[in-house]
């Protein structure tokens, strides 16, 4: 059986292992205030162009995603998020749990739109029992998205501006960013992530490490005692190196974004040849994900050897599901792929 | 001006401001566990032909529905309710606040289906990540709903069986419940509510109390400690008594009844002057709710000398408005309104 | 059986319940936006000497102060107080439901010093592990205490001077505020309060309202969006009138103060015959609220025809009770248990 | 500088990284639902003499806390423990945070006994205002205590039938399990642990692991939709083998309980020689934890080349000191520790 069923099925880098293995023995202050975690907080920095950002290292996705939202909200409100937005579909509540509604606009290819954004809370404001609603502050997007798509460089800079000009923070979930920075001729640079959010993470855990993302805080008012709600949330480790010390190996020697770039050509080849078979998507894209539409006869057969996602129903006869290539994909078995398609869909 | 806006403009039916009036000197036990309360719940219990549920006295709705939805959920499951239910729209997160997300169905008259209920559950199980998920765990409802619309007996009876065979609550909302029952040739009684439902409760804002509602509890699960989760929301009035007296009075000699019928009647006449008028409907209803749809010119006249509630715009030219009858409204009143309309409508 | 157990066992003063009574079927707009509550916010802003006051009314004392709470502190803060305080012990958790811990310090007359404030918070701050531990961010006390003791002038002026120095949040739970203000020989005024509190509210509940408490918000920054979290945590009233009605009765010709007056005379009364007995106190104090301690046996004879509370054991034969009058309490009932105790006790 | 200050220093235990070196390529199911953990859960319910028990893998100690104590209690219940309880005082509000009341009773070596648990609880159902204040329902305990202290068999099983009898459950938090359970002397197994208590947990992050604690459920109740709880709380992690291999490593071939006696021999060493010099002892104890007391002077020449954790002021000239051993502490720095130790203190 191979697996493209996701990007977190393999352990982590051999850069990012030799590293742990490396420093296993060393003895350091916990908590995340080590000398790992100041260095790679450094080189993070750095690399988005904001030596001021605060960094922060978290386990998770869904534990970054209600700590932010948390630490940024008071209870009166709410987060703002396409319909099918991890917060609002796949994280059990998370955002609820601590309290705040998670309000959701329509969406059929994962994004939100400033326009969108604009009409929400110019609804809101409008309304003459605006204080009987909840408030909208914070605008979560996924770049790239859970359809594997990308805001563009002019849709960021609108939803940044929209956001800004209304008092609104914008906050990017970026469990797979560096699959979306290295799509080709993907016009978005980390640069311009730092500039534009007022808060957003650098996955880890899909893209190289065991485990861990890398928050940066560009907007002062979120820095403020963030770490306090770190460990409420119960997202402080005790080991808070491990996280340095697979950070600052990613972000060493450009190896985030290399890794990212192999699992990207991965998935181009598997791309071309859907498009050579004449292939349809639910949803076009260009990073690690690929939603083709098959017939039930295909899936049969590609089931037996090819593990995959499966997505949804779009006709009596076809189903969409997904592809996942990964830092840890290997040309072979993407070769193996691309045959087996050849030979099951006429 | 006149005020068909809504139904909580004055302040509570004679008979009530009587009975509080002839018991303000009278020594009481604090904290709801008077003689009073104790009287009303007996009444109420009859009424619903459920001697062993539990009734307790809430200050007013959004209080009632938070306390009831907190006290039956674990922290993982969520209330399921129509897109318009006010627990979604017009609570400012009330539910959210103790942790919970609600989850919503698509819906246009307020209502929703024993089907959607199955659909969204037997989902949920399907899933292969639906730990990832909230767990839908009770249904909401509100009846009459915020469109005035109500649940036949059928309906009512199939979303009971469902909730039931798939191990959810069933929670109805009965702030107009009043107006509800006493619509002409509406199928549901008291008892029939009280036989389906889990939880319920009857309105006594709107429907001739100064403030409060009785929260109706038939579901043993739920009845346990369940004042712990009243005080602790900041729902345990100091001086309980006061909602006793007050339902005290309208149970006794069918005032909550005919007082609402009071209403339905007056509502009914606009209702008859707006069918002459071949005047249209956003939702057609037989409570003390009415949604016309009306031109701008219309309304810009009859604003004049009318107060009624904005729903929406359903054309360049036309918007949907409501009016509200009460337990306070006047004949008077009605025909006013009922002879405005007629000049103005041609 | 005469009470003398608490101080909101009967309804409302007389005037009040006239105010109710002749408002009754006046329409107003709903949710505190009348003029009734603008009418008593009015009288309370000019009383308290800060016309920039923002003055909400809610309900109860437990809603008051879990929202107030909830509105002030972020996530990771709590709210410092006596472990005495209402907030700590009988309120069931409701300031931990919002998702705060309370912090106690001991205290055996329901006080807290400056100096216990200035040392828990400088404590937090020397401790390496600070962000492990909750922030604390507001103060809260209550005045007259849960013990009848009252903060002097300079008490109160050093709390607030700490607190503000420190940037911490003074609130002052004030539901027997008016008891408190009216003792004799006491030396702070509401605008004392006003002046040194950054938010706290008058209690009606306690002193001749049916029900409800006026929060008077003096901290701009505690103002903001206030009106969204009464919403949400289920406090923000249908007949929001009901409380303005209320609180502009009590707010004119002086009669919260001359009612108050008259409990506290009363009280005196009490305490003048427990001190001619050689009676002697759990906690002394000059507010309406008395702890005597009796033998057993007079306590078992005086139960024959009063109520009171019981507070603690003070020895194998003598236990500590509270007698509290109100404006409710007649000097007829006063005479009489003062006449029962001159003979029961020797 | 040689480390006693704690027992998180280092990364993990060779044979554990080796397994995490041999499994790092391998694709498994994400989230805990791979082989590891299902082997690793397997090794600690054959361990614990209980096949009926849920095995859960969470990555640290606040989060293993957290989500028990939301997982097992309704929102007007409490968890009860020793005023120096690490969920009272290290964990930023944590639990608060999840709606819950923490409730303390005092305590000098950090455990709780039977006694009180009975005390508390029964005091509380005989108060008449019982449902104003929190309902206990949880006893969390720590075994080790972070005192250092061990509850014996008899107190284990006294507190065990206590809860039970009562009604609550029994939480202990094994954060330092392995350092208990191999003290000389100590009369408690594994077993009777799972016996005793209703959910426990295996502490990984201090014994030997990089992260991970084994959360063990024998309560069937508190079973119930446990996942979701992680889910919600951000605690599962998507490649949740890393916690299953590392668990499965410890479980093997006795590796968890040999590397604590380890810990527990070197501790042991550091006692003699205190025991030999006379030092005396903030609270004695037998595991990895050693609290002595020394003066300022030795203590200002000690810290030139170790590293320890202050405590604590005993009097003016001295001060309560930790030294934590851990599995990987070396002879070699006991030895010097040792020798210093024999220099300063005459």
């Amino acid at each position: 059986m191979i697996y493209f069923n996701n990007d977190y099925s393999e352990g982590c880098h051999q850069k990012v292992l030799e590293a742990l293995i490396r420093t296993n023995m060393e003895q350091t202050l916990g908590y995340g205030e080590d000398e790992y975690c100041a260095a790679a907080a450094a080189k993070i920095k750095t690399l988005c162009g904001r030596e001021d950002a605060a960094v922060h290292f978290l386990v998770g996705g869904t534990q970054a995603n209600l700590t932010v939202i948390d630490a940024a909200l008071r209870p009166h409100q709410g987060a703002l998020c396409p319909v099918g937005g991890h917060i609002n579909v796949h994280e059990t509540g998370a955002v609820e749990a601590t309290g705040h509604k998670v309000l959701t606009v329509p969406s059929d290819d994962g994004k939100i739109t400033a326009e969108q954004v604009r009409s929400v809370v110019m609804a809101h404001r409008a309304d003459s029992s605006f204080e009987h609603m909840v408030q909208p502050k914070l605008v979560y997007i996924s770049n790239p998205t859970e359809y594997g798509t990308l805001y563009s460089l002019s849709e960021l800079t609108a939803l940044s501006e929209t956001c800004h000009e209304l008092g609104l923070y914008l906050f990017l979930d970026g469990a797979r960013l560096g699959y979306g920075l290295m799509a080709a001729g993907y016009d978005v640079t980390m640069q311009d992530i730092a500039r534009l959010c007022d808060v957003f993470y650098i996955g880890g855990t899909k893209v190289g490490a065991l485990f861990g993302e890398a928050v940066v805080i560009t907007n002062s008012v979120l820095k403020e005692d963030f770490r306090y709600l770190i460990k409420q949330h119960g997202g402080m480790l005790a080991k808070g190196r491990l996280l340095g010390v697979q950070f600052d190996a990613l972000m060493t020697d450009n190896l985030y974004f290399d890794i990212a770039l192999h699992a990207v050509h991965l998935a181009d080849k598997i791309r071309e040849t859907c498009e050579e078979l004449g292939v349809s998507y639910l949803v076009p894209g260009i990073t690690n994900q690929i939603f083709p539409i098959f017939s039930d006869d295909v899936l049969a057969e590609l089931s037996k050897d090819f593990c995959f996602t499966e997505m949804e129903r779009v006709s009596p006869t076809h189903r969409a599901i997904r592809f996942c290539t990964s830092w840890a994909t290997t040309q072979e078995n993407v070769d193996a792929l691309c045959d087996a398609l050849k030979n099951l869909v006429k």
